[in-house]
């Protein structure tokens, strides 16, 4: 289930796997920001639909290996993944993988999103790390030795611009991992798994003036000339998952929390709220704003006794800017923007496994923004988007 | 030779098949814009091109299928096909398909390139269908009975805005099919077909006036604002298909006519006659113009005795404003323009089947406008071409 | 190590071979022009990045085969081969080869990256023929009798316009290839090619006036109106490679070179000079400018006895204008650009296998220019490159 490995270590010639994932949306309204599937087109309130159109080509050696992933929708053909793995002979104790690959950071980026229950990854991670790839190297640790077997370690450099980008600036972003994970406890019924991250990473400043927050907005720095300089991008991050088998099926409780400071820019007509605080994978033109942000998800799924449905439902929280109140957004001379309005949505389903390769999913997500001074949020958006998922996955 | 399958329904991993499609091209003047291939590059005449290089991987279990085709040419590399196939385990009689899928019209929208004799569909079909695919949900029915065994009968629900778009407007279109085919008829050296096919579709106004048909051209209708309103788009079609194996060889002959409603916008400088009664993939931003069209294509081809020789000869016609005479293209205030303007194309040629995979195909096409009143159609425009392809196929 | 060939002509269903090449690079300065693949973002001197993710799926009959490229990074998904190849069934003395295929010129731009010892082709390949490959037909013929076969004798009809483009006039270039192979000479010790190419092309003037060197520079040349004109884009280029298996180890010396005329355009502020003498996918737009050029590399590669590393040691030098000094490029009133200016690199670095697949190599680039009366080449500039490059072949 993790993206950052072939199909499998045993040596094999090519191998190709994949899903595909095809989608029927309707939203409240047309032309929302979505982090369901992404924007809505201008005047269109519902959608068919390609989410993700995956083929992993693999190879596996004594000691090395190689992944390549394509994704193919309507938006076109792209690369997700191309990495280099090497490892010794007769365990994967230690690791080094090179190339694009998915930044170790937490349990649900590096979650492949043919096997997760939920549609999509929370808002925040979205925002944080679009995509979820980065170009650069890492090293992996998971002791051989059964007694410490529970613990991985991984570091990576990452350019920090994404996975379609040959980075914009000189400065490279660190990404460091530590995961715990207990699979048989309780007689076999309770699986658990838990961990932290941080992320150490930079944007320039193309401008001479940064925006600091100042408690209740933010205020020109311009006492300085800031062009050519960093703004400190600084995450921390801890994830929780639980697994228990019980007569009633098996329930699962998932959980991460993410923080820290994320230098964006200002919402505007050209750039949507939500997308003002996304990590560039170009040189923000614009003067930076440096926020303190925080973000969460609760992801709760029980298949329910022996059937193949699963419900589910979730929770998650991306408030790009902890300093300042919903309601003093937009207020004069305060210089808040769209770019600084807490979203939260909560989603609610069902998916029924067909067999063992197809999965339908029906899913519902209400998505809600507290009152704002913005004459365009000047109440909760009609933003709530269902969708229902039909995944081909072998 | 149905696009809208997988290379085979017997159970089998990853399986590559395609083909490939390589042309050199002569047109009669440079820049002209042309249905073989695409238009020619403003001051070429002519090219060496890949005209279609497919990769299909696909994939089937025991009642369900995937189906990923991959176009890559010098243009770029696009995702054509993209579904999931469900079925009964023992039985086809009832198939549900899901994504991108080649819209179920007709005959020649469905038809294999790879397997047709002829270089291209008919200028018709290329602009109601552009590249044949759209997003949506199929049923197709074909009875086990062997009484009934030569009835299909198709209904999707498809975006409407083609292969390479996520819909631009709320309203969801239909295509409804029913076909026969009856396959040895006298004693096994008849083979025949023919069906027919609706599609209701629809296009979103974005300016407040429509430009209706006075039956000599276009006024325009503001009366109520037209903003957000919905043209018709209605199309009709009939087919049919006969093979007569005799003494001289194996003759064909297939015809497919097509006509309704075709909502367009005008041809400008900005956007060639040809494509100005396209069917768009995003929101056209100007006003747009009803049209009555109808087309239809007649295609013989013979291949010689026991010969590896194939003579080929057609004739196509779309006329896209049935209710406009050409002379009268043009004139003062009616509002005509180059998207109005009705084409005919003779095409005669050969192809040698070189072994069983390689195809050499010599075409020529000689098109055919009426002169009109628009300074650049005064006359018949000079655009033939000659198209000489080697297409290998696995 | 052909490009111009299937990964086997043993018959066989779909093979898929390829290599991935993933890099950390550093550049002396941020945003500098490189051909150490590619240019540097603006304000970025050093990056992770994909530098080539090949996919190779071909497919071989007893007397055709089928090949198809592809070109996965970062930048996108692009087509690189597609071709179709002939031959008798038991011969491959003469070849046929149709569709997009490397040009047939010289020894480097036909032998694969996934093999060279360097990790880029010089230059002014680069420059003359970028991504190597274009479209159109091939014939290629080496004798199958014994006496002979040391010979390759090849000559391609292409578009002129590259591997992304279906031309943009309607003259069609010419390309012509002798190789001379003997592979065992002094006791199996001793291996030596050497060869000879030609090319006749042409690029069309969008503008009535051609540039035209007068020995110090440009005068304009508007006598009679150039629009629609050719001006003539003729190469000549031999090359020699030498390979003596010593006590030492395994020493090889490759060299070629290549003059001629190049119609290329002005450097400019849109344009930066190391691209206005590029061979151009689209009509430029601007005047031509009719340069005499020539350039060449010396390649040495030394492997270290039975060690698996290999010392690299390189130098070459493209000069766009043989006729002008560097030190009167931008001098008043002579029309002289950056894209006169003569560049020479000295690379040195070290490979290492570290299996049958994998391959690390550090290189470092020493990139001169003399100094010139421009403002931005007054000195040698600092764009110096070192990359580190990982590879993974299969």
């Amino acid at each position: 289930q993790s993206n950052n490995a072939p199909s499998s270590y045993d040596p094999h010639e090519i191998a190709i796997t994949g899903y595909l994932q095809t989608q029927y949306q309707r939203a409240q309204s047309g032309g929302i920001n979505s982090f369901s599937g992404g924007d809505f087109a201008k005047n269109s309130k519902d959608r068919f639909m390609i989410r993700r159109g995956r083929l992993k080509i693999d190879r596996a050696d004594k000691y090395s290996s190689i992944v390549f992933q394509i994704d193919a929708t309507q938006n076109g053909v792209q690369l997700m993944d191309a990495f280099i793995q090497l490892h010794q002979p007769n365990s994967k104790q230690l690791m080094f993988t090179a190339g694009l690959f998915n930044r170790p950071f937490g349990y649900s980026i590096v979650y492949s999103s043919g096997y997760r229950d939920f549609p999509e990854r929370a808002r925040v991670f979205q925002t944080l790390m679009p995509r979820e790839r980065d170009l650069g190297a890492m090293i992996s640790f998971r002791p051989d030795n059964k007694a410490f077997h529970f613990l991985t370690a991984e570091v990576a450099v990452i350019n920090g611009s994404g996975h379609s980008a040959r980075d914009y600036d000189s400065k490279k972003d660190i990404v460091g991992n530590l995961g715990f994970k207990f699979d048989s406890l309780a007689n076999g019924k309770l699986h658990l798994g838990f961990g932290g991250s941080i992320y150490k990473g930079y944007v320039r400043s193309n401008t001479d003036t940064l925006m600091r927050s100042n408690g209740n907005g933010f205020i020109k720095d311009g006492n300085t000339s800031y062009t050519d300089s960093y703004a400190k991008r600084d995450y921390y991050g801890a994830n929780l998952q639980l697994q228990y088998d019980n007569p009633l099926g098996s329930t699962s409780f998932k959980a991460e929390y993410i923080g820290g400071k994320q230098p964006g820019v200002a919402g505007s007509s050209k750039l949507a709220g939500p997308l003002a605080s996304q990590s560039f994978s170009a040189q923000p033109e614009t003067n930076l704003y440096l926020r303190e942000f925080s973000g969460y998800y609760l992801w709760f799924s029980h298949r329910i006794s022996k059937t193949k449905f699963t419900a589910l439902a979730a929770y998650d929280v991306y408030d790009p800017n902890n300093e300042v109140n919903e309601s003093e957004i937009g207020a004069a001379n305060n210089n808040t923007t769209s770019g600084d309005i807490k979203f939260s949505t909560l989603g609610y389903g069902m998916s029924y496994l067909i067999n063992g390769r197809l999965k339908l999913t029906l899913y519902n997500e209400h998505v809600v923004n507290d009152k704002t001074q913005l004459p365009q949020y000047l109440d909760d958006i009609k933003d709530d988007v269902f969708t229902a998922r039909l995944q081909y996955r072998w």
